[in-house]
């Protein structure tokens, strides 16, 4: 089987969250050197957020091949694992773990939205486009690989263990990200212990599943999850930043007729995967860079505002008081509000630690007589999570009072 | 004093290696929100370093708010420093430890190159300039400052230990770099004890020293350089990725009457501050991938390299036979050697952990009885270091034979 | 005030959890060169729990001077209890955590319940005995300090944040030792952020608190105390390991009067502070190996099994015939149920990471104004943690089968 | 092969250098539960250094189990070694990690001292003594297998790669007590990189060696050695409180006759491991406590010395001043110079980092082209270390002032 061929020489790169990543694989290596996956140094892994945590550096590369390797130690040293799948259902599923990012825009949400698709969906259509890479190179060692990476990242895999090796609960992605965005951060809030949860994984009836005495360290992820979510995914500061890229964008559609900014003109096309490709977050700054020179005065106020970081301030659940000081000011500076004010709702329930929706979307639990449990039976601590009150705030985000270097 | 006005409530930022950023003089929050310190975000630290060590994406501004950070507790925490010191002083040092490494272009050595100017050079031009926002702000709170962290990071200050804190053997700068670089690459060998070493820094005729109880510490720090410049700085990797751009814009010049690519203008026009201030490294990578569609088929092939991270190999002193297969592959591939070809000498002397050439290079060390001796006079290890034999090796680079996606 | 004396030059131990604990005051550095407070060193932090995690080895000293060097920061930099407490005040904080464990005898609670006091009054009595080395230093520097420290440690100080920063749900107590029992054990449940915690500390109507933005940091917290308690405090091969102390006294008691046992004797006597002085761990292990060699064949066999860990077994909730054989086992092996067998009910409430029992017993949030509140009124997940249910467990403890170094 | 059996589940222990250790076979599980091997919880890795660093209080056992980790990882990872062994040499090298050190009696060389044997002689005979358990364990499993490990530990057995496993200047047991050491007291000096070391290993001419990509890493570990012994084992306090345990003895044994000390009796006795296996650390102190209690005023001063840490005073190349004065404080005091004082030659070549005396005393560095060279030849770094100066220095330890709570 070509697709099993190992590299001459097994390849070990340095991670400060895995001490390293180990590529035996000689498809993992050839993977690696495509441009759609090397692209990836390019997409911030938290977007913007870098302008929150200034340390928040780090790329969606670095974060594929950290969840590659988990899924290369889950596939391996997860003995239920190892015996569950063949070798090719496990390159599969490493292929599956190095590429599942592939589909990332500039600022993810914020391309999904001018693009009317999900990330999700053009991950897959670079792995089935024949003129991709990604798409060649898998070819090359097996017909099937393709489509069989794509039916992963859809979650239709008939191997469901595959499927939830990559995406569910308790799955590669999640794990590496909290790690790595813990550590990239600077924050402790992130830190689970990733070696026990491995060591307690089992398989039962094709369901991934964790022993009862990894519950603990179950707990501490759903935890960390929970820390991340409030402290760096869902800070204000960085919706602050994500508006500022929206408002930009919206006020270069109103104009964009007139405005002379050829460099922007990649926005205006409909998606396609050459556009794609070159449109990453380095060039997405060399527009708003071009645009701060424009004449148009709340375009280059814009793009003066998310080259200098001077982010939109946010109150939450303003009185009358703040909200009519906030309009005055606007008003004074003739700042429309399209562009220098929004609202919106936010829940608590989006932090929300762990839910358990449906039979899918529930970690598992192995008891010693080989039963399986929703978590939610076993742990009191989740089960009380799960009952936590939500509150709804209304959060406002406006530009604050003129500061030194803005001309308007 | 203006100067020394406080932030209404000191400002921390969350940093991996300093735990926090403590920000308390409102100067240096204004300095942190001008273009010329934000625009640092878009410098890599380590250049192109993260083709080598895929962790290593860390940009210059998070480094600047690091090596302020160590000049802030160096002349708050250090007795003596604080003693040496007024407050206009300890406020200039913390300017200076922010602003250092402003004139960084992008891949540094590069843009020297090309420019032939220093970044020393470019960063005392922008603090001088009455244009630049951070001449602005400092001149907003006192008209000497400028002048003033001028003459510091051109080694020229009357008060000695200014200059001293900010570049010598031991100082912020290194200081800071050593250890984020080990933290954001993964390797363990740029650790020291920081803490110890405050803890030991001493002032004896207006010179910077360490106590003999902090003799280990420094040879730690020491060893820790020596490691990082083998492992990480100038690992051959690093430089063949080097290479590339520097190949990528000899072959640029040997055709820009003729190539259309607008994007590329801003290499060609002479130095000034507004051009620097646009060609930072997210531009420099979108000029490359406009290139990589580029006719030329050099040119295109040299932009694809880059994007695409296929790195020169290389040899340390080749002998005859392999030397010529070099040429022979590249003449097969009608691939000009002045753009696909590189050797030069490399002298271990580079790497050597520790020198001390003159007065000024020298750690230097405090004894009980309040004498000065320079390291090497204390310890043995460090005497013996500088006696190590130095070797140099013809080292040659150069395009390895066709991979899968290459053209030509 | 001779109290406030320095001493000659600051003192500083290195020490994991702190990087360093830094002692300023000669009181301080008195009271550590104390018998009393060197006996700590012969008292295991965590008793014989290094029976479970092997390297648990870490004794009461080293956590009373992690004790010490979080008070000595919480009255220094928190600035709200800087300004509450004068000179005096902050160096009887620090002697309060110095001394506060003074009191703990051999595998603490075992020592509690033959001496028939708790470790808290011991802490007590040694600091105000006049013959007690401590309570020496103490009158030497200031008369009125033995008396203060001892109304801190039974929490009737009239200033009321001396007693809550040693004693109260979020106190320097806990912080170290969940900090210090996390890294020596090496599990990464027990860590929190201590540097925010200490950050976001505020005084409010003479109650400890913390500022809203620090309750992520006390939920964490909370956490990692809720996992300590289930990973290592309250693991029943602890309990088994506790339970061969207390049969092994209960044996001796049976027989004391016919065996011959010399160094045994200090068991008989009642509680005198010499007695105490003279009956560390270390002793105890002497009279353990001691008694390993006696004729009495339980005496010695249960000497034997502390010496060679072979602890208890143990199950939850045993069905009929587990219990059966359990029973069965014993009789065969005659091996009576008094000394061999033990059974408890263990409430899951024991566990439980935070109660607000009463006004004393709750950690305080401080809101943007300048109002507190309970935790439970402003952390939705500790609400939901406090309501999560309880179980109640019947767990048996008992001799193993017979096993290869085994007599009896 | 009985040898062979596995546990029925692997075991694992949590330990915070190794993260786990693993026990897979049951007679490393056997021989784990043995007296010899738990006495070593009461015999502390750095002997008295808990009086220098305070929480280097960790045991013999936890060094020994992460020693056999080690070479666990060696023989199971390493796939030379893998291929060089066949499985019973590889438990046998398991087992020998986890023997190696069985014979250190309390405070290592004062015990070797007053026994007039080595603590590796002791080893042996405990492994070779029919009437330990250790040796009926091994026994039980294969006759060949006491025999076997005895010949590794005194470097005679035939498979050469078994020998520098255990004891080389790169052998498991140096690792592991670094790593350890260093965590325990919180320095960060021992700390290197052991992932890379393993994964350099490489076997040639029965000759254990590393490859020259790992070359830093080996340096990296000679620095830390050197850190360690200047910091940490060779620390004046540290012999300074050796010297206490010495003059206590002494003066026993000046005394013995007539003092009526009767834990102190084991002390009076010719070598035996009946005798060895009682006295371990925490008896050495209930005697000195006892001591403590006896008439003979220099007895129980130098038994207070030592419960009460009041170690001695040293001073390096003392001048006839301040010999003189020393001299004459111990004349007031009465205290007799031959308990109170004592002098030594200290030369620095003890703190050496790396020697190559003889072939069998030297790292091995393995070429790409197959050849192996003794690391000074390949490592300009430890050559030049290798030439390093050394010093020899007058060391001078004696009683200081008498102190508040001291008779004499």
């Amino acid at each position: 089987m070509k697709l099993a061929k190992k590299c001459s020489e097994k390849k070990v790169l340095r991670d400060p969250i895995h001490g390293y990543i180990h590529i035996q694989y000689e498809v993992i290596w050839d993977l690696l050197h495509t441009r759609e996956v090397q692209r990836l140094r390019r997409i911030h892994q938290l977007g913007g957020n870098f302008h929150v945590y200034h340390t928040a550096e780090h790329s969606r590369f670095a974060h594929s091949l950290g969840v590659y390797e988990i899924v290369n130690r889950i596939v391996h040293e997860v003995e239920d694992v190892q015996r569950a799948l063949n070798e090719k259902e496990r390159i599969v599923a490493m292929c599956a773990g190095l590429l599942h990012d592939l589909g990332h825009g500039p600022f993810s949400h914020f391309y999904e939205l001018i693009m009317h698709r999900s990330h999700e969906q053009v991950t897959i259509e670079i792995i089935t486009d024949p003129s991709s890479q990604v798409h060649q190179v898998l070819d090359s060692y097996d017909k099937d690989l393709s489509g069989q990476i794509a039916a992963i990242l859809s979650h239709t895999h008939p191997v469901n263990i595959l499927n939830q090796i990559i995406s569910s609960q308790l799955d590669a992605d999640r794990m590496d990200y909290l790690l790595r965005d813990a550590y990239e951060t600077g924050t402790s809030y992130g830190t689970f212990d990733l070696e026990r949860i491995l060591r307690t994984m089992r398989v039962c009836d094709d369901q991934m599943c964790v022993k009862e005495s990894g519950i603990h360290s179950v707990e501490d992820y759903i935890m960390a999850r929970y820390h991340m979510y409030w402290q760096v995914y869902l800070h204000p500061d960085a919706k602050a930043f994500e508006l500022l890229i929206w408002m930009f964008y919206r006020r270069y559609a109103q104009i964009r007729e007139v405005v002379d900014l050829p460099s922007a003109k990649l926005l205006d096309e409909p998606f396609d995967l050459d556009n794609f490709y070159m449109l990453d977050e380095y060039r997405l700054y060399s527009i708003v860079q071009d645009a701060a020179q424009c004449p148009d005065l709340y375009l280059s106020d814009l793009a003066l505002r998310i080259l200098d970081r001077r982010l939109f301030g946010w109150i939450e659940d303003p009185d009358e008081k703040e909200l009519s000081e906030i309009h005055t000011e606007l008003a004074e500076r003739k700042l429309p509000a399209d562009l220098y004010y929004h609202e919106e709702y936010s829940h608590s329930s989006m932090y929300l630690p762990y839910k358990e929706e449906d039979e899918k979307n529930a970690v598992y639990v192995l008891d010693p007589h080989g039963k399986i449990y929703r978590l939610s039976e076993k742990s009191e601590i989740v089960k009380a999570l799960m009952k936590m009150e939500t509150k709804t705030r209304r959060m406002v985000y406006f530009a604050k009072k003129r500061s030194r270097f803005e001309r308007i």
